[in-house]
């Protein structure tokens, strides 16, 4: 049969659940992996083990594959182009994946279309910290590198210009934000193909410890309903005006007076819709799949009334098997996802979904198996 | 991590169905396949090409990992047991599978608990099969060589001793049954670990076409419940006596006087339970994959009222691509699974689930579905 190959650049566990939900779909999965080792690497039968920096080692990954994708945001625009030029079609292509790159670029874009963003300006030294603190309510003031972060890192929230130096060491320019007082933040997940179709998942609640993504309900417990299809509007406005192929994940501030504003974009599948997994009668990974390869979508609805993620951090203990098996044992409807990844501490190791219709057993059934796994819970 | 390695004998969509099931599992995959085009071999990563029935080959692909399970039930029993007597655990074990590889075996064990089986035994030659007919209501007789059959092949029903000289011709014994004057024909599926936990999955209803699986409704519509239960209660009892680890499917006639009777043994994910995928909390793949590895199991009940799996059976296109896109824009909802396979005439190149609360939609979007795909619908 003539079914496609998907080619995907980074072997983590984004690629490592593309490729397991590819498998039902009977296309061919090709991965451009760091190493033999990555996550995903160990799961797919072809595998080219190289340095996504390196042109020449995309165009010979390239060769024969129908679609480039992404497990991350770091291949540089210009090798994209590059493919682009050989005639590979790459997805979501470089002018519309530079908004996930660069925070600056999106932040002007999101400007230009009218989508409400934080209060924000590139900032040039601690002192133009000052100024942009004075020009709005004062600090503290949030600063990010435009290019390079994830999980919190690059990102530093200062209260003073004294302590604005850091993040202007690397060389990096700099984008200041106003720190948005938010009740809590969601995600808009939305899927789109090329030929316009767009699917949108309902809007999360995205629950952060130490900026990294902890806990996500599906849906957002008691979110008013015109702002769930506000924040699902410009999710899909966005990927439309951006040009996205395939997921966009938009995270949102709910702010204390009842607004969304835009935090950050990401042009993959996003750890805010890994309950679709388990959750949605499509999940985030197919639908990916089937977006950049020009393929109808699948249906984004729920399955269940309540489907909450709960992420797998290392922990002290670099053996979880036991703790896996107890959490098994306990929990014969938790569904776990590992990574096949070494446990460091802090490191995204996995996730648990749990789903029903009773929202606080949800919401304790993933809590306590992820944190059994970590080692935090012992009983 | 030290999570375990699964050795899987064989390269079919069964073994590329259980791999995806374990990548969510964190567990090593590792494949025995005859080629490197076969449907597994196309999306496992650790893939070794060899002749399972070669014993150093076996022997070679055993080493590293922590249990050896089966796509197919065709390795030789004395295989089996020289891997067992090196310490690999084998799962399900030669005692247990030789009761799926044999079906004179079969039956003289299930006489012996018990269980009830349409009137049978081992005939010799056409006029023994005469006087099998005698000895009970007459022709027809079904005739099956006790090894080698699946999808029908290996079976004949014969209307007189004329016509009875085609199963000798093998060489193989050949078990005679009764003509069961069955009103349909139904499942049941059952996990069984190794230290005794054990799982019922719903009785399915199975409709076969020419010999072969069509259509599996999941539960099976109208089966009185104590007639249910009692066919569950029997397949685990079976699995227990006959000391099966992994998934178990025992296919049943239900007869027009409200019994049911065995028809035959699958110790192996099986085609009765496709519809798991979709349709319950955990997929018989993935219960075959934490049996065999010793895992609590998890929860086999259904997450729909109703789950319809129609298998996908090869036409005149070889490339089904074109209709496979329609089926996807038609029913957002349609789970398709394609095995990667080449198009031939009556072949099992994948499957479609479909579920929801209205069994009639169910069963038609799933039916046009595989139709469409087959090419015997077209519009």
């Amino acid at each position: 049969m003539t079914f496609p190959v998907v080619g995907m650049v980074g072997g983590g566990q984004l690629a490592r659940m593309t490729h397991e939900a590819g498998i039902p779909l009977g296309i061919r999965f090709k991965l451009l992996s760091d190493t033999p080792q990555d996550s995903a690497a160990q799961v797919v039968g072809d595998v080219v083990v190289g340095d996504y920096r390196d042109l020449d080692t995309l165009r010979e990954f390239a060769r024969g594959c129908d679609v480039i994708t992404f497990d991350h945001e770091h291949v540089p625009t210009e090798h994209l182009r590059a493919l682009e030029a050989d005639g590979i079609p790459v997805r979501p292509g470089p002018d519309a994946l530079v908004h996930a790159q660069d925070k600056g670029v999106m932040r002007a874009r999101l400007d230009a279309i009218g989508v409400p963003c934080p209060r924000h300006r590139i900032v040039s030294d601690p002192q133009d910290v000052a100024a942009f603190a004075a020009e709005g309510d004062g600090f503290p003031v949030v600063l990010k590198t435009v290019r390079g972060g994830y999980d919190g890192k690059g990102v530093w929230v200062v209260d003073s210009a004294e302590e604005a130096a850091e993040p202007f060491r690397a060389g990096v320019p700099v984008l200041a934000e106003e720190k948005v007082d938010y009740v809590r933040e969601l995600a808009a997940n939305v899927v789109r193909s090329p030929h316009g179709q767009a699917v949108a998942y309902p809007v999360v609640e995205s629950r952060q410890v130490n900026g990294v993504c902890d806990t996500v309900i599906a849906p957002a417990p008691g979110l008013d309903e015109s702002l769930a299809l506000h924040a699902e509007e410009m999710a899909l406005r966005i990927a439309k005006e951006l040009g996205v192929v395939g997921h966009l994940a938009v995270e949102l501030f709910q702010t204390r007076d009842g607004r969304v504003l835009v935090n950050e974009l990401a042009m993959r599948p996003h750890n805010s819709g890994h309950w679709s997994q388990d959750g949605a009668i499509t999940s985030q990974f197919a639908n990916h799949v089937r977006a950049v390869l020009d393929l109808p979508l699948g249906d984004p609805r729920p399955r269940a009334k309540w489907t909450v993620m709960v992420n797998v951090l290392g922990g002290d203990y670099p053996d979880m098997y036991s703790a896996y098996l107890h959490c098994m044992a306990r929990d014969p409807q938790l569904k776990i996802h590992m990574y096949g990844k070494d446990v460091k501490p802090g490191r995204k190791v996995g996730h648990v979904n749990t789903y029903g219709d009773d929202l606080d057993d949800v919401l304790e059934r993933a809590r306590h198996a992820a944190g059994y796994l970590r080692g935090t819970i012992t009983e």
